[in-house]
């Protein structure tokens, strides 16, 4: 029941929008921007030349002009992505990685630090990201302009200040990792769990874009889900909705590390999620069928079944659109889709999975890192011209 | 990316703001509409006003006026419930009912038709319904308004065009809903899932006032679910979400009416969830354990630990603040609170159950009839003085 917009908000709602426009669909005409914002000529020229202004965007000629020849053609619109960035983390179980990701969604610079089997402490990361950091600032542009950081967790993240309450491995109890990692870079950064980046990655840019209803699954140690209605993320009273992995669904099955039994993950069994040696991984598994190898297509067919149960079970709670498999559970979907989809239609109702499309991450392993740039770059989108942008340089 | 709201888009939105405002609060003062919406006195003044000529409010003196003394008591602005409503109706497996409700949810006129075991075809409902509405209408003031129409059922509804692609009895197959009640009583009826709407209902003025994130779980001869998702419905690609008495929680367990195995409301069990003969509702298993029946004991453990299982699962993958047990839950619920909670506590994240409510239908089996109101009501609260309102007679 609030009310309207005053029209300062318009104005900054307006900037928001054209921003996001070249942002999330790449160079843009005045032409087309005019169209899809259904404002009139002169007011996309008006917010245009505010965040030429800015430094945010520049206007150029279309580099083809042999189309019409009537008129003159309508200026480019086209992020300043050299020049204005974020950076963007993400901590997996055993592998960390830094980016500097320009603003359209560009990654500019990368590092990444593998430690298999071991993972970090919480104060290894904060050293390892920090370090990054550091060494990324050095290649970067004199007249760059960063204007936030996010990081991608493989963890639970309570929404309202991003502590990590548990996990990825033992050392990290109620951890602060807003806090340790503002502090190890110097800046705010922001912090979310890596399935429900994942999921705004997808839908941004990668398999999901048009699908507004989406549910990303990211596999790792655990599985993850990220959950979009209507375009929105689906976070839960305290940011922890996605949980999917602790979706009990053999009540006397296997028992999972969370305490409870036949939790979805304990069932698809471990040799699916993690990055395990050659023998237990789900391509090894999936050689070894292939070659004839009964236990192995055994261990296929229950991994796959496993799978699409779960799926069946959230296509019924929740009906979306699309299900994108993501991390280790894209190699898993792939070796096992005949049996996913099988199980599938034998366990949801027809009306809830008429509609529906199962794919891997567009983004692959990065889907969470884009997601960590797109929550970095949130507070610019919303508010261009307001969001502590240093003028452009020249 | 759409763009922001235009000067008339803005007037519209605050018109339905205040509306909404008196409409989900009561009466309410100018001076606390001033302070809650977040608009100037004289803005307020002009849209009451606005409102007020359309007679879709009044305005009077507050009846206390002893408290302060200083200056002229702010005006109370109250919804004109006698005059302008809707019609609301649910259709349960065994149970029609009719009622004609008042802005600001006021219940003016109710009419209902039970008829246990058999059911009602599609024909027989618009005849039942249809004779109501020429009832209610008669008993209406002739001066009054009927902005809209409403109706809650028992069965999955396609989001696009209100169609039930199956149930509640066997006779509904891709039945036209919408357009075969709208023929009946001569004005568009809006069709919506009863635990969709009982969710609305329940946070618009039942258990769940002011929590935001909400699963309302409405139990007849199946178990819906209503979801919301900070303050939003959760309707999924097709309006399907919620069918959460199809998630599978036991794969060996018993045939579910879907074709699958094991699904939650196939656990949970008929006798916990229709209204049977005495001995076998939850009440007379709940008086047969008390009395120390030992397989009555069973039953209730049994009833109560697959419920807090399935909602375990729900707590895990959406982290709401609450859960809301309806319909047929409401019973099975306080006979079996304990076990649920026991269950709930072992099964589901402590994280995500930290904050959880558990409660019953604040507005009873009422709930999925007063989000039919809300339903019918919307078209009004979103644009209040371009629904077809007739002009006030005077």
């Amino acid at each position: 029941m609030r009310a309207a917009p005053t029209q300062e908000d318009i104005r900054r709602q307006n900037l928001g929008a054209l921003l996001r426009h070249v942002h999330v669909l790449g160079p843009t005409s005045r032409a087309r921007l005019t169209a899809g914002m259904g404002l009139n000529r002169s007011t996309i020229g008006a917010l245009t030349t505010e965040l030429a202004a800015a430094g945010l965007i520049v206007e150029e000629a279309p580099r083809d002009t042999s189309g019409g020849g009537r008129g003159r053609p309508s200026l480019v619109v086209r992020a300043q992505s050299q020049r204005v960035y974020v950076y963007a983390f993400t901590i997996g179980v055993d592998r960390l990685v830094a980016a500097r990701v320009g603003l359209g969604g560009v990654i500019l610079d990368r590092r990444e630090l593998q430690r298999p089997g071991s993972g970090f402490s919480p104060k290894e990361v904060a050293e390892a990201l920090g370090g990054f950091v550091a060494q990324m600032r050095l290649s970067a542009p004199h007249d760059g302009v960063c204007v936030g950081a996010g990081v991608a967790v493989c963890a639970m993240v309570r929404g309202s200040d991003g502590t990590i309450p548990e996990g990825p491995t033992q050392d990290w109890r109620n951890e602060p990792l807003g806090e340790r990692l503002s502090a190890a870079i110097g800046m705010v950064v922001m912090v979310g769990n890596d399935a429900d980046l994942g999921v705004v990655a997808e839908h941004t840019r990668g398999a999901a874009v048009g699908c507004d209803d989406v549910i990303y699954l990211h596999g790792d140690v655990c599985i993850g889900g990220g959950i979009l209605s209507a375009g929105r993320p689906v976070a839960g009273g305290d940011g922890y909705a996605g949980e999917v992995g602790h979706m009990v669904v053999n009540p006397d099955g296997r028992p999972c590390r969370c305490g409870a039994r036949g939790c979805w993950e304990a069932e698809i069994g471990e040799f699916a999620l993690t990055r395990g040696t050659a023998k237990h991984t789900i391509g090894g598994l999936a050689d070894a069928a292939a070659r004839g190898d009964h236990d192995a297509e055994e261990g296929m067919r229950r991994v796959g079944d496993w799978l699409g149960l779960g799926v069946a079970n959230l296509v019924n709670i929740l009906n979306p659109q699309m299900v994108v498999f993501g991390g280790t559970l894209r190699e898993v979907y792939l070796a096992t889709a005949a049996q996913v989809r099988s199980r599938l239609n034998r366990t949801s109702l027809s009306v809830t999975r008429e509609h529906l499309k199962l794919r891997t991450a567009a983004l692959g392993d990065d889907a969470p890192l884009y997601g960590a740039a797109e929550l970095a770059f949130a507070r610019l989108l919303d508010n261009p011209l307001e969001s502590g942008l240093a003028p452009a340089a020249g």
